[in-house]
């Protein structure tokens, strides 16, 4: 839950003021998210999302955030979409903050993912793949393969505190990984961080896809496999080969897998659980006292590093070839 | 902010379906209150918010508080509204707590309060003490002067940590409230947390009043009292004597004083001043470790209570006799 700054009602309704969405009626704190302050305004035009950008944002790619929105929207991917005030900006600032009005997207994020959400949620990976095709902006993946090392580099001497004999296991990883990263893979807008929580659905069918501040340029068959983390471990970090294999195939119904990125998507597979393991590591390492927020547990990401180093090739997920 | 529980797809689409609101389209943990959960539920029929009650609220007093919210809206007091599911019930059962959804209601609460703000909040007090005058339900002020002798005890041992010589200071106040508390004063159904964050304002209009978690019978005036100390302190705690005759004079227009009021309203004033400082005084020396609710500063109602100890008749409040 978040929610890191106040707005008082007189600078709101100066900010509010900013844009063509009728007077404030309400707005209310939602407890989402764990980067930004978001709010849900009412106004006399309508229901909105407030987004109040916290130090953990660069500002300067918020615009490159805002304007994949608009792009994707364009091309008729259901996301979020940031609402310009009448001097055409979509960014302003509130509260001593950079901010931004976002239209309201309806749906729920699943807990339990079946089969179903699965396929649905890999065939929208896909159309946002390709939506994202001749989107300008760049930025590249600063939490990719040459961030790990740094990312280690801080955590190494604790990590032992964590799970007995982890520096060891994560480095020999990073080695391994370092040493085989693909390049030259398919590659454009990524999502980068696509897990239950950032996939709406009305009932069984998907609404629209939210939270697109990981955003970045780097291989969609590493976007895949950032899923393929997400979603197909039961609660239990057994992997379940039917999601995957729905996911999978939910995905190329729409752009099929080239052979590289079938060869590579074990290896990509690795290198994401080993990206969350690192952050949560990073972070489970270093919570402040009275923190608001409860770090996640690294160790989930280590059992599921350590699944797919024993998986050979994209056929163990469920994939033909 | 509070959400203190998380609500399933699924569960959530088993409890909605209980009540004639249409399909779920969307649910947001709200970060606002601090005794319940609070989310904003968006159906095919409208927005309304879904309350959890958390282990904080006796379960028993629930049927007081929605019944009291009805009974108040069905003689025009603006306040949220509970609906009943098809069954007729207001309260169900979601996520293993007593669970009810309300109506949402408009507006947002003043950080600064003005002097227009504080007549309007006077002229609602009123109305909603008329209002509640034929309300069947009766429930005891937990929170009152008897209850104030085991508050003061459970911290008596510590409260020197807080500000040297508290512990002799309350007592002494508290022998003094307890032998002239005043009995046989108009009384009713009383609110007894109307803090700014629980009055809604629109543009400079008073569009309703929330969270009737508190209300219980007691005598108007402490009400009134209770006021006073949340609304008419600057930031430097400073007592704004306008603001108050403005509040005073807002009441006493829909419902005026008594003579045993008028007497009796700088008592009342310190016995509420000292009900806020015991609560505060008790929350904050037990901040559990990782708390998600920042404790409120007892200090603030030390300054109030001495305020009011130098206050000989209402008059200094600025009400004319």
């Amino acid at each position: 839950m978040a929610v890191y700054t106040d707005v008082s009602d007189e600078d709101l309704a100066a900010f509010v003021a900013l844009y063509d969405i009728g007077d404030t009626l309400a707005l209310k704190g939602i407890a989402e998210g764990v980067e930004n302050s978001n709010f849900l305004l009412h106004t006399t035009s309508g229901y909105f999302i407030l987004t109040l950008y916290e130090k953990r944002v660069n500002p300067a790619d918020l615009p490159f955030f805002l304007e994949l929105m608009r792009h994707l929207a364009a091309r008729g991917i259901s996301c979020p979409q940031p609402i310009a005030a009448r001097s055409g900006a979509m960014l302003g600032e509130l509260a001593g903050r950079p901010a931004a009005i976002i239209s309201f997207l309806d749906g729920m994020w699943v807990r339990r993912p079946k089969r179903e959400h699965c396929a649905e949620l890999g065939e929208a990976l896909a159309r946002f793949h390709l939506a994202g095709a001749d989107f300008a902006g760049q930025r590249p993946n600063t939490l990719s393969v040459d961030s790990w090392r740094p990312l280690l580099g801080a955590s190494l001497d604790q990590a032992d505190t964590v799970v007995p004999g982890l520096a060891a296991e994560l480095t020999a990883e990073l080695d391994h990984l370092e040493s085989r990263w693909p390049t030259g893979l398919p590659a454009g807008v990524i999502h980068a961080d696509l897990f239950p929580d950032n996939v709406f659905f009305i009932g069984e069918r998907l609404s629209g896809l939210i939270d697109f501040y990981f955003a970045c340029n780097d291989a969609f068959a590493y976007d895949v496999a950032i899923c393929l983390n997400a979603w197909c471990f039961e609660p239990d970090l057994s992997f379940n080969v039917t999601k995957a294999r729905a996911l999978l195939n939910g995905y190329r119904q729409v752009r099929d897998f080239t052979d590289a990125e079938f060869a590579a998507l074990p290896l990509l597979a690795r290198g994401s659980a080993l990206r969350f393991l690192l952050t949560r590591l990073h972070d489970w390492l270093r919570v402040p006292p009275g923190a608001l927020v409860t770090p996640k547990d690294p160790r989930e990401y280590l059992r599921k590093l350590r699944f797919h180093q024993g998986v050979s090739t994209a056929s163990d997920y469920g994939l033909a070839p």
